[in-house]
């Protein structure tokens, strides 16, 4: 790998300075993938191979980030699963017959992931070919909980209650989702590894929504049957947002690196993940705002406090479509002019 | 007073069994409550003093609460201070024209808080002669961050994106916005005291989206302020949702107590506060639609985890709409039920 800082910081090894990516890199910010998004829907996108494979590429050549991440969505593996899913305008997720019962549930599937997401596979191949070992491609897929909140809810929520009123009025069909999620995701990751990703991350977006106790019961274990499950594969990134609370059993789970988001400061994330694992984030995303000369001072400032190894810079979620391409860059940038 | 275990909580003196009151309880959840939305429009059961006792009593009546809230909303200082709120149905709060500049904030004023205000003040005091001493009754405001947020962004948003851009961007006006909001805040809590509230509540409900130093910057200073000029008063709770990285300096502020969400175990709200100064919540509000017995099982476990003293029993936020009356009832009835 031409640039190997994503891996070294993976490893806890030290680095000059710090691998930078952007979550969300591909995304609405970037004039050209507006261009597609006006003449292809959202999941024809995440579908067409040469589209995704494009999109992916798009940050690396045009802010600079030390890692690709595969365009593609959280939610296509619970279209897999035989759960319609679509993406609306102005509303982001909607799925027409959300999970409700047992009937509903029964009518979910464990997929042959080869059948339903070989085109993500597919892309994967497309990407590293592409690539040429220019940047380690980072795969991806939701926590079992967080899709188990849109499969519930049915679309985006503030606070999911329909998913957590669904979760504790009926925890063993929950557990019995979760499962299926689950075993959906391990199946999927384990063929995005063979297809040539070189890292996978995990977003439990919603995990935050819960209590501790239940974050142990309903999202941490099936994460963690996940992570097992690629053991000695490639490393794995657990972002959870809003689980600060969960830090210290993340620290200890196998996971390479864990995402923290802007509310935890870099003292706090190092002392609750036990200070030696390798910490991802965690820039407000609304500071990409700021005029260019102070990201670069705020981003400094960062990377001071988490100390530059055993730390992959990020936002603390993903970017938002407002962010002026050059105020990316300048995040980018920041991160590749640190000197310590 | 009839009732004194909110104020015995307060001050920190030992008591039977904590007591008990819900964020919203005054709300949506009750169908008096619904039979009299639809025949007046919020802002008019705000501003009439015989509407807004009504519902203040309902849950006294009804489920059995140790505390009155005055039904009210933190919106009418920004209405009082010359900024349009409309509350739309479907939307929420909704300011046809946010503050997003130099112009705009100098159409707000720095208002008469009783010319502007004395309909709150009026229903203070009515709602005291209708509550013949039963329960204390609390007075409230929002937090000068929070209600700069729904200023600026115009309405509710997952993460008022707008409001914290102006803030980052124009750090100068947005302290002189916070600075006015915090004027007029003070001057309308003391004359709600005069008018008779016993207790009063501050909502920082968008504290937890700023970083722990943004926090000290655009929310903090300004509740500390509130707290400064109501001491030696009425004993003062701070709610900061998602704000468990604050609680350590909030602790040393004067409040009497610290409201917490759910988020934060009894164990970690006691540890970062310090352990010395009163707690209260953080039932998931969710958690309401459970069965009955599994709620009062929770609520017994909650009160042991939280101690008894220097504890008040509440949700970790509002009540839900769709929570059953019988349900919030249980909640209550459980904590009357508290034996240690």
């Amino acid at each position: 790998m031409d640039n190997n800082l994503l891996i070294q910081a993976l490893k806890g090894s030290p680095v000059e300075r710090p691998p930078v990516w952007i979550m969300r890199q591909a995304g609405r910010y970037l004039p050209d993938f507006m261009k597609l998004k006006e003449k292809y829907d959202f999941f024809t996108r995440c579908r067409t191979p040469e589209l995704a494979t494009e999109i992916t590429l798009m940050p690396i050549d045009q802010i600079g980030v030390d890692a690709a991440i595969i365009f593609s969505d959280i939610l296509v593996v619970l279209q897999a699963m035989n759960i319609e899913v679509e993406m609306r305008d102005g509303i982001g997720p909607y799925l027409p017959s959300p999970i409700k019962d047992k009937a509903s549930l029964e009518q979910s599937i464990l997929p042959d992931v080869h059948e339903h997401l070989g085109y993500v596979f597919e892309t994967v191949k497309m990407i590293k070919n592409e690539l040429k070992e220019q940047v380690p491609l980072i795969g991806f897929a939701g926590a079992p909980w967080t899709l188990l909140c849109y499969a519930v809810q049915g679309q985006g929520s503030k606070n999911f209650d329909r998913a957590k009123a669904f979760c504790y009025q009926h925890p063993e069909l929950a557990n019995e989702f979760l499962q299926k999620i689950t075993t959906t995701t391990i199946a999927y990751l384990r063929e995005k590894v063979k297809a040539g990703v070189d890292v996978i991350q995990l977003f439990d977006s919603w995990g935050g929504l819960l209590t501790p106790k239940d974050y142990q019961v309903f999202s941490w274990p099936y994460i963690q049957q996940i992570i097992d499950a690629l053991s000695g594969t490639v490393p794995v990134i657990v972002f959870g947002k809003g689980c600060w609370f969960a830090l210290k059993e993340m620290s200890k789970s196998g996971a390479a690196a864990l995402g923290i988001d802007w509310t935890c400061s870099a003292r706090n994330a190092r002392y609750l993940s036990g200070g030696q694992i390798t910490l991802q984030g965690n820039f407000d995303p609304s500071k990409l705002l700021l005029p260019i000369p102070e990201i670069k001072i705020q981003v400094k400032q960062m990377i001071n406090e988490f100390g530059k190894d055993r730390y992959i810079v990020n936002l603390g979620h993903g970017i938002l479509p407002n962010i002026p391409v050059d105020h990316a860059k300048a995040f980018v940038d920041a991160v590749k002019e640190y000197q310590s």
